[in-house]
């Protein structure tokens, strides 16, 4: 626990934004080494020596590097493991992940810079086009968020009980994304008062990407 | 571990592929009940009442339904321990994952059938441009598998080291998807050389779409 811990992020990056909230939770002071997306940063030679995928974020930690923002939570959670991301039971356990996926997994991906860019390149579409898209899929896994958390008595003031999960380092980064393109998050209650609870809390709000000295 | 296991899937749909290859690998019996996704019949209120999101796969098991096929993978390994899908150390473990999450995060959501759909509907892309948006995501992915297995001492015969992981669980099934539009596989040695030796294994060969009861 002793040499530090280096994160290569993007102040706009959602993972990024996953992974701060978590180290900010277990006080696990970092170094911060940003990467500029948009200016195509993380595609420079000596970014790819850190993580061939050339994706953000990659974590140096206990003389490895991780990637992967999954990856690397449930890696902190194991090493780190006070206070806790999961809850000790399998099933609440398999709960909380599977909210953290609709994220992860069937959100985020698809919004993705590079999705984006190719959208508006090979595809050619048009800005409209893409925050219809941006939009649509932001939608979809909020739906089943709000389905997922309104209908079930495991649900707190948090997504997971009264303690922060996975499930809320995930969801508060893409609740900041939902308002790229203006979405109305009246149609989600439960995931707005959930984001918004978390918010509240100094470990997700110092990792808002504005917050960042990256920041633009 | 009495109460029979009941998987909810498809035989198209990798995520299903991944789980009927868990639960082959520890030894499972289930009922399948197939979802017809290419009808819609992920949206009929029964199955809706099972998983709000309209996705598969979903897993009845001990009493609960679970969703999200990482969390489901998740919960099987801590509930049925043998054989592992996660080596025991912590950074194995994050290695593994990781892998299992560039197919899972990186690939598969933005090649799923919903994405396909929108990109023939409501963006109006001909088939051929469909092709290439398929095969580039999955050719960005096995690039960056490629250079994660073949650039690393603990890749063995499978992803990580000589026994099966999560990460030839959701490598197999995109292999399979890398078929569809006749991907080159030849650019990613390591990764069809794992993936071959995979599906020479029962468990893999079994849960393969063209053996499956609803396959067509």
């Amino acid at each position: 626990m002793s040499a530090p811990v280096t994160l290569h992020g993007y102040y706009r990056s959602s993972a990024s934004f996953r992974v701060r909230i978590a180290l900010n939770l277990k006080g696990l002071a970092y170094r911060a080494v940003p990467h500029h997306l948009r200016r195509g940063e993380q595609n420079l030679p000596d970014y790819r020596r850190i993580n061939p995928q050339g994706l953000v974020p990659a974590m140096e930690i206990d003389g490895r590097v991780l990637t992967q923002s999954l990856a690397i939570l449930e890696y902190l959670d194991e090493t780190r493991p006070e206070p806790p991301l999961l809850p000790k039971d399998p099933a609440g356990r398999a709960r909380v992940r599977a909210l953290a996926q609709i994220i992860a997994c069937d959100v985020h991906p698809i919004d993705n810079l590079r999705v984006l860019n190719y959208l508006r390149g090979p595809l050619g579409q048009p800005d409209d086009a893409v925050a219809r898209w941006y939009n649509h899929w932001i939608s979809e896994g909020f739906q089943a968020l709000e389905a997922a958390l309104s209908a079930n008595g495991e649900t707190g003031r948090f997504c997971h009980g009264d303690t922060v999960s996975l499930a809320d380092v995930c969801l508060v980064p893409q609740i900041i994304n939902a308002k790229t393109y203006a979405l109305d998050l009246s149609l989600f209650p439960t995931v707005k008062r959930i984001a918004d609870t978390a918010l509240s809390l100094p470990a997700f709000e110092q990792a808002l990407p504005a917050n960042q000295e990256d920041a633009e």
